[in-house]
């Protein structure tokens, strides 16, 4: 994501009281609390400026959305988003994605969203890319057994590398799009994120899929 | 495939005694006799003029080949290169994909191949895309536990159905393209259809996938 530092990011981040959690290790296993409910968890890792994420908190107010971004100048713009809006059932985290296992424990998840995240072409790189299979590995772990991780990229290459990834590790697959778009029925319902709006505008096809445990369907 | 018909084309077929099986109903669960060995039996529906099937004959001898093609004036080319080429582990049958269960039996076969099956883009026509789950069912009650189905098009629709056709079915994929011939080191030993070529040689991706049944894996 293109980003200019933003001066005292951090510090303004912190006056978003109830959106912004700052010590966000002490909740491990104790996200429910913070939300005073026990509805489920969904989680976006990468989550941008949370055009995608706010949409989602405010057509499902049932869910409970938490929202990580390592980057703090770009979550600020997210924590202004949640706050002008007024949502109540999303807290966002600074944090990178290699932290997880120390934010939330075992099954206290029930979904993952991945979202156009940095697609790491060079070879070495692969075990940085949010689903090489250390990171499935993790994710589902940290999810309950009819958990989902949905992901979408721009990215053909990712995308490739992504859905063997998935299928190498044993995980399942459905609704699987090359190209999201195509149908104008299907695009009018899509949630989508700050750089989805841009691809599509630009004519690029998005692909998308999910993966679930196959535990969950025998 | 553009074709002309030929003027006794199936006549012609005939005469080509040792390759081309006139009453392959008769066997039906006996496959095996007719190769006089026991050697795995792999089949390529729609297997045009042949190219692929028989470089895959002459690099595997220790594998029986099945070749179905529907269009007897084309299975005649099929039919002249074997011929030529000497190959004996190959038999050619003109019949149709939806002929297959009284072709073979249960278990009888190893690897089924489809290679740039036509697409059948009509949504009222998807039923008879050789990917549709009905013949998925068929495929894989043909073969034995550890088979598998090899796919390739150049077709990004078809793809995208086939491979959620076969998650939604429960087969597990793996081997997964999207633009095969992206690398080199792997484009150089793919085995190419006749098809393959002309679209490889237009710049067009190829994608491809093999599904294989879960049991065979726990
Ligand atoms: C290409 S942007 C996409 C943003 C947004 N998801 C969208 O689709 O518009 C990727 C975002 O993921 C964040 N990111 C990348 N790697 C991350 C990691 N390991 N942990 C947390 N955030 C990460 C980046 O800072 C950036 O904001
Ligand atoms: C587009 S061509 C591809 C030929 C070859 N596989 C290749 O890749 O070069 C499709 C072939 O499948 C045959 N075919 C299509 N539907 C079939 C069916 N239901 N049963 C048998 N053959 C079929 C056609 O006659 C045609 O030769």
């Amino acid at each position: 994501m293109r980003y200019r530092k933003k001066i005292g990011a951090k510090e303004k981040l912190t006056t978003y009281n109830d959106i912004f959690i700052q010590k966000y290790k002490n909740y491990k296993g104790k996200w429910k609390n913070l939300f005073q409910n026990s509805n489920h968890i969904h989680l976006e890792i990468g989550c941008g400026r949370g055009k995608f994420i706010t949409t989602l908190a405010q057509n499902n107010p049932h869910i409970n959305y938490i929202a990580i971004e390592k980057l703090d100048g770009i979550l600020l713009d997210c924590a202004k988003k949640i706050e002008e809006k007024d949502i109540k059932n999303i807290k966002i985290i600074c944090a990178d994605a290699s932290e997880l296992e120390e934010i939330f424990d075992h099954k206290e998840l029930q979904r993952i969203y991945i979202n156009f995240c940095d697609p790491w072409p060079k070879k070495r790189h692969s075990k940085r890319r949010l689903t090489y299979k250390g990171f499935l590995e993790i994710y589902t772990n940290l999810m309950s057994e009819d958990g989902e991780i949905h992901f979408k990229t721009d990215n053909k290459d990712l995308f490739e590398f992504s859905i063997n990834e998935c299928c190498d590790f044993g995980l399942r697959l459905k609704n699987i799009y090359l190209d999201l778009h195509k149908n104008e029925e299907i695009s009018r319902n899509v949630v989508t994120t700050e750089y989805e709006e841009k691809f599509k505008g630009m004519g690029m096809n998005i692909y998308k899929l999910e993966a679930y445990s196959w535990n969950n369907n025998i």
